[in-house]
């Protein structure tokens, strides 16, 4: 009998919990659930045999000793900074690790300690990051057997609506975190296309989206992620000519989102005056140049189109210029941006989400120039079963199974290039229905 | 026998030290300069019998109390993080100190202590701040005197080049520290406009620049500083409903500048690849979008103008198109862009800067709204006596006599706001050829 302890029973755990007890009886589990809120978790275990719900304090040491000391194995579906401290216990205690977040120098710096002990400490091991380490480094490694020579790696990923519910004029509403939504994009966006490195500064992040289709989806736009270049040492692939990570949106978002950065909307440095009795139009109006015209003119002028723009059907519809108020105390621009969008852009009961996924690959070999075309696409089953949650959910579940079956012999903090990892997951995630359809053809 | 002593003998100190020898003999004065140069202190002092050049070292503290001890007063003219240093050891003294720069929360702190011991910290005593706050509230207590009532207050401040050596595209060179010119702007303008607070982010600063004009020196155009709110207070008009600072520029400039805040060429916050061997034309390439286009077409697009457009004139004058080397080891995008300005908009020897000021009241008597627009500019002779210098200096000059004539009884952290300073200074500078011309027409 193994025990595996699963820290967290929030929307992004549910499939994970939900795979593991599936599995649980004829592999001999036993699923411990842990979170602040005993009824959360016991909503989530729903008094399966093999599960066992209870309230949890991570920050307490004792109790976090204790549990780590009865698990074969910890999932941490914590908020991203509470990772290392129970992994620390894990290290302590030899027990391995998975957490579905970016590592961090916190978790890096327990590498040498967990690789002493034998301990694994599996990160990144979601979907965006996760799948795209995955599927990616498949296809990397393959035309690399192959001896091709890679010369371009561009990878798109994007969490939108579901086609059957993207009816509003932004086809988006929020499928995660609003606030991350909202200041998405900030900082530099670093690149690397056809041997030029490329900086884009916040201001200019949605202003030249890259264009791309999927598969029975149709048309999205790309805007460049943060960082492109480290996943060149990641992946391994450190003199590729052209690199880029985007993020997908439907057509049109970019350039009306960027209206907003542009205008400082998405700002989070400063309060705004008074913002508790702003109305909507006055938000708006704080940030445009005074003069005669209306405000619809003056934020035309300011975004750069004319007032006639269909794009400015986009802020109309959010009530940007009415009356309504704001309502928001203490309010940042980002944080009243956030609450306009919240009224428009919240899920309604039985809107489903979507993730989209994309590679594109260009390579040599033989003398020949391929393009490789890798597309994921999932929609959400219900607000339970969002298809981030299944995404996020099944790797974790998958690389647990693994890691109790003893058919991983990786130790340290690690994230999921290795083919004894993305060989099994990506063939029982195929088999849960989330695959990758690739295109191959010749370049001219 | 008055001895003042001078902390710094840089560029900015010149006219200082020449009005303070000049009228030494009569008010039996001791000018005493002190710098880390000697060389600099002595070609300054030019062995007048009243003044003494020396070798200094502020952060010495045996040095910095033996030479305080000595002084009457304290003129401080070292860089502004330096200033609360010596004011400190003026407040243990009580000796008088005066600077031109702006009060930092290290130098307020010293307030209670230095009116306790009846010693004054005067501080923003140059041009801006300075003469601008002198002029001012010598208005608004005028205004203010008749019954009066402020509706708006604007005004602005420029350091550009003499008409007659105004004579490149830009119409600029640097005429103060490079790097802040390069930085100007960064962080978010916040200020007041008919009762509506406007808040204008660093890309949208030199986005639309107001106008004005300056008797005999023509066209100007404007862009907001930084905190013009702060204002109100410290000119106790705190129900303005309009007041804004900002910047004064010839046309044109904004726009062009503009360009490269867009594009994040005046990043501070990274350092770019490979910087020292890139060319200009690769420099420029790093923030456009990749595609078949011209460098020049893929610039001006992403500025929001045809290539067609005269602006992009001014930036092949920069040869920004071209292969020159940048050569700057580790550089950031601002570093860069401040060496590749460096190349054309270094004075000549005997170009001559300008310094432009403008006040713009408007205020409501017996029921009749008026405007009073106040002007002031004033031509650097040659290159050690720039406007600049000549503009910083007289103010603390003067003042430094007021003081020593006991002229003063303010105590504690100050600035020049009080009519006591404002009426005996600015009627000196207008004798120095420093002075205001002040128009009034009723609006309609």
């Amino acid at each position: 009998m193994n025990t595996i302890l699963i820290v967290g029973a929030g929307l992004s755990s549910t499939s994970l919990i939900e795979y593991l007890l599936k599995h649980a009886e004829e592999n001999l589990w036993q699923v411990r659930l842990a979170d602040m809120s005993l009824e959360l978790a016991e909503s989530k275990i729903k008094q399966h045999a093999h599960g066992y719900a209870f309230k949890f304090d991570v920050f307490d040491k004792e109790e976090r000793a204790n549990e780590v000391e009865k698990a074969d194995l910890v999932i941490s579906m914590l908020p991203p900074p509470m990772h290392p401290m129970l992994a620390r216990e894990c290290v302590k205690q030899t027990k391995h690790f998975i957490s579905p977040s970016y590592i961090t120098p916190e978790m890096q710096i327990l590498h040498k300690k967990a690789k002493t002990k034998g301990v694994l400490l599996m990160n990144e091991l979601g979907v965006d990051p996760g799948i795209d380490h995955m599927s990616a480094m498949k296809i990397i490694d393959e035309i690399k057997a192959k001896g091709g020579e890679l010369l371009s790696f561009k990878s798109y990923c994007g969490g939108i609506l579901a086609p059957s519910c993207s009816t509003n004029i932004w086809q988006y509403k929020f499928t995660w975190n609003p606030r991350n939504v909202v200041t998405a994009g900030k900082g530099v966006a670093t690149y690397k296309e056809k041997g030029q490195y490329k900086y884009r500064p916040y201001q200019q992040v949605f202003a030249h989206p890259l264009e791309t289709s999927m598969p029975e989806y149709g048309d999205f736009e790309v805007y460049p992620n943060r960082d492109s270049l480290s996943y060149r040492n990641l992946y391994h692939i450190e003199s590729i000519p052209s690199i880029l990570r985007g993020t997908m949106r439907r057509p049109g978002f970019c350039q009306a989102w960027n209206a907003f950065v542009s205008l400082g909307c998405t700002d989070e440095s400063y309060v705004m005056r008074d913002s508790e009795n702003l109305t909507y139009v006055e938000y708006i109006e704080s940030f445009l140049p005074h003069n005669e015209r209306s405000v619809e003119e003056r934020f035309a002028d300011c975004i750069g189109v004319s007032v006639s723009d269909p794009i400015l059907e986009k802020f109309r519809w959010l009530d940007l210029f009415s009356d309504k108020k704001v309502g928001v105390k203490e309010g940042t621009p980002a944080l009243i941006l956030q609450k306009i969008l919240e009224e428009k852009w919240t899920l309604d009961p039985d809107d489903k989400d979507l993730l989209v996924m994309q590679h594109q690959f260009v390579y040599t070999l033989n003398g020949q120039q391929k393009r490789i075309t890798s597309s994921m696409s999932y929609e959400g089953k219900d607000q339970q079963h969002t298809a981030m949650a299944y995404t996020v959910g099944l790797p974790m579940a998958i690389v647990a199974k693994l890691i109790l079956q003893s058919k991983i012999n990786l130790t340290g903090v690690q994230i999921p290039i290795a083919a004894q990892i993305y060989e099994p997951v990506l063939k029982e995630l195929e088999r849960l229905g989330v695959y990758f359809t690739e295109t191959i053809e010749d370049c001219e």
